[in-house]
C-alpha cells in the first residue's frame, strides 16, 4: 500500500506527521504545495514544503508550526538595519535551507532533487516531494488589487478582501516525478488512499489539483480520495480559509469544503464539533466520519491518521 | 585636502578608522581591496570591503577585527547540518550584508553604488569605495596547486607554500569612479597624500596598484604617497604577509616592504621596534619615520593617523 498525502503548510503538516508515524517509509508519499513559493531577497523560499519538511524532521517550531524550533532572528534584524524588507520572518537557521536551495536551483538542480537531498540531510525517512519542479505562483486578487501569495498572506496579513485566485504558470507545470508516480498506482491492487490533509482548499490544495492531469489521474486511479476538513466549527484552525469563504460568498462551514471537493472525494472527515453536519454531507453522497481533527498533541496527529486510514479501508473509489 | 587611503582588511581598517577621526568626511576617501571577493553559497562576499565598512560603522568585532560585534552563528550551524560548506565563517548579522549585496548586484547595481547605499544605512560619513566595480579574483599559486584567495586564506589556513599570485580579471577592471576621482587631484593645489595602510603588500595592496592606470596616476598625481609597514619586528601583526615573504624568498622585514613599494612611495612609516632599520631605508632614498604602528586602542589608531598626516605635510611627491 502506498498512501499519497497532499499537504499545504501547518495544518497539513500535522496530519502528514501523524501518517508518517503509522506507515513505513515505503508506504507514504507526501506532496507539498509549492504555489506559495516566492523569491525574496534573492532567495528561493518554499514555505509549505519547508513547514512539512521541518515537521517531519521534528525540528519545527511547536508554537507557530512553521520555521524551526529555537530559532533566532539576528539576520532579520541586520536586514532591517540595512533598510531591506523584513516583513517576511526569515529565521537564522531557516536561512540555511534557502541558501542551499537557491544555490542548487541556480546550478540547475530540480526542486525534487534538492528536496530529496535536504530530507536526507535531515534524516527524514518518508518521501516528501514538491507538487511540481516548475514554478507556479499563486496570485490573490483582492479589492485592493492583486498580490502574490506571501505578500497577501504575510505582508498584508490577509486583510484585503479576496475576489479570486490565479495560479500563474500552472499550465506549463507538471506534477513532479514523485507526485506523478504516487498518483498512478505503482502496482496492481495498490489501493492506498489519497489523503487531502486539512489545508486551505483554495490556495493550498487547489494548486496541486489544478496541475495538468492531476484531477483526471486521481479519479482514474481507482484509489479512494479522503479529505479532512480544515474548517472546524465554522472557523479555520489557522490561516485565512474561513475568511476567504466569507469574502467569496461561500458559507463558512465544513459542508462547504465537502461541496468544494465534490465528486473528487470518496470520503470526508469532520470534527466532533461539526457532528450535526454529517447527515447533510452524507445526503450529498459523500461518506463522512466524525472524529477529533484538532491536532494538539502528537498522539492527536497519530490518532487522526489512524482514523483516516481505517476509514479509507472501508471505501472504494 | 583630500586624503586617499588604500586598505586591505583588519590592519588597514584600523588606520582607516584613525584617519576618519582626524579628517572631515569630505577630506578622506578610503578604497578597499576587492580582489579577495568571492561567491560562496550563491552569496557575493567582499571580506576586505566589509571589514573596513564594519570598522568605520563601529560595529566590527573588536576581538578578531572582522565580522560584526555580538555576532551569532545559527545559520552556519544549520548550513553544516544540511551538509553545506561551513569553512567560511558567515555570521548571522553579516549574512544580511551579503544578501542585500547579492540581490542588488543581481539587479544590475554596481558595487560602488551598493557600497554607498550600505554605508549610508550604517551612518558612515566618510567615503568608502571598492577598488573596482568589475570582479577581480586573486589566485594564490602554491606548492599544492592554485587556490582562490579565500580558499587559501580561510579554508586552507594559509598552509600551502606560496609561489606566486595572479589577479584574474585585472586587465578588464578599472578603478571605481570614487577611486579614480580621488586618485586624480580634484582641485589644483590639492596635495592630500595617498596613504597605503598597513595591509598585506602582495594580496591586499597590490591588486589596487595593479588596476590599469593606477600606478601611473599615483606617480603623476604629484601627491605624496606614504606606506605604513604591515611588518613589525619581522612579523605580520595579522595574516600571512611574513609567511609569504619567507616562501617567496624575501627577507621578512619592514625593509622588504619599503623595497617592494620602491619608487612608488615618497615616505615610509615603521614601528619603534624596527627603529634600527630607519637609516638603511632612508639610505635607499625613502624618507622614513619611526612611531607606534601597533594599533591596539582607538587612541593608537588616531595617533598613527596624525603621525602619517604630519609626516605627509613634510613631503612632496
Amino acid at each position: 500500500m502506498n498512501v499519497l498525502a497532499l499537504s499545504g503548510g501547518v495544518g497539513g503538516a500535522k496530519l502528514a506527521l501523524g501518517l508518517s508515524r503509522c506507515l513505513a517509509p515505503d508506504e507514504l508519499t507526501i506532496v507539498a504545495n509549492t504555489a506559495d513559493d516566492f523569491t525574496h531577497l534573492g532567495l528561493r523560499i518554499c514555505p509549505d514544503l519547508d513547514t512539512v519538511m521541518y515537521t517531519l524532521a521534528e525540528i519545527s517550531n511547536p508554537e507557530v508550526g512553521w520555521g524551526q524550533q529555537d530559532e533566532t532572528w539576528q539576520c532579520l534584524g541586520a536586514l532591517s538595519d540595512l533598510g531591506a524588507e523584513s516583513w517576511f520572518r526569515l529565521g537564522d537557521r531557516d536561512l540555511a535551507t534557502h541558501l542551499v536551495r537557491t544555490e542548487r536551483l541556480g546550478d540547475g538542480q530540480t526542486l525534487s532533487h534538492l528536496t530529496e537531498y535536504l530530507c536526507e540531510q535531515l534524516n527524514i525517512q518518508h518521501q516528501l516531494v514538491p507538487m511540481a519542479d516548475q514554478s507556479v505562483s499563486t496570485q490573490v486578487d483582492t479589492e485592493m488589487g492583486r498580490f502574490s501569495f506571501q505578500h497577501y498572506f504575510v505582508r498584508e496579513r490577509c486583510e484585503p478582501k479576496v475576489t479570486g485566485f490565479e495560479f500563474e504558470g500552472i499550465e506549463q507545470a507538471r506534477p513532479s516525478p514523485g507526485f506523478q508516480a504516487a498518483l498512478v498506482d505503482r502496482a496492481e491492487g495498490d489501493d492506498g488512499p489519497i489523503v487531502i490533509c486539512p489545508s486551505n482548499p483554495f490556495v493550498s490544495v487547489e494548486p496541486m489539483l489544478a496541475l495538468p492531469g492531476v484531477r483526471t489521474t486521481m479519479v482514474d486511479s481507482h484509489r479512494p480520495v479522503i479529505a479532512v476538513s480544515p474548517i472546524v466549527g465554522g472557523e479555520a484552525l489557522k490561516g485565512p480559509a474561513a475568511k476567504m469563504m466569507a469574502e467569496l460568498g461561500i458559507e463558512q462551514s465544513a459542508m462547504s469544503v465537502a461541496n468544494y471537493y465534490g465528486n473528487l472525494i470518496d470520503g470526508f472527515v469532520i470534527d466532533t464539533v461539526d457532528a450535526e453536519l454529517q447527515p447533510m454531507i452524507e445526503q450529498s453522497g459523500i461518506p463522512t466520519i466524525v472524529t477529533n481533527t484538532v491536532m494538539v498533541t502528537l498522539a492527536d496527529r497519530i490518532q487522526l491518521a489512524e482514523d483516516v486510514l481505517s476509514f479509507a479501508a472501508t471505501l472504494r473509489s
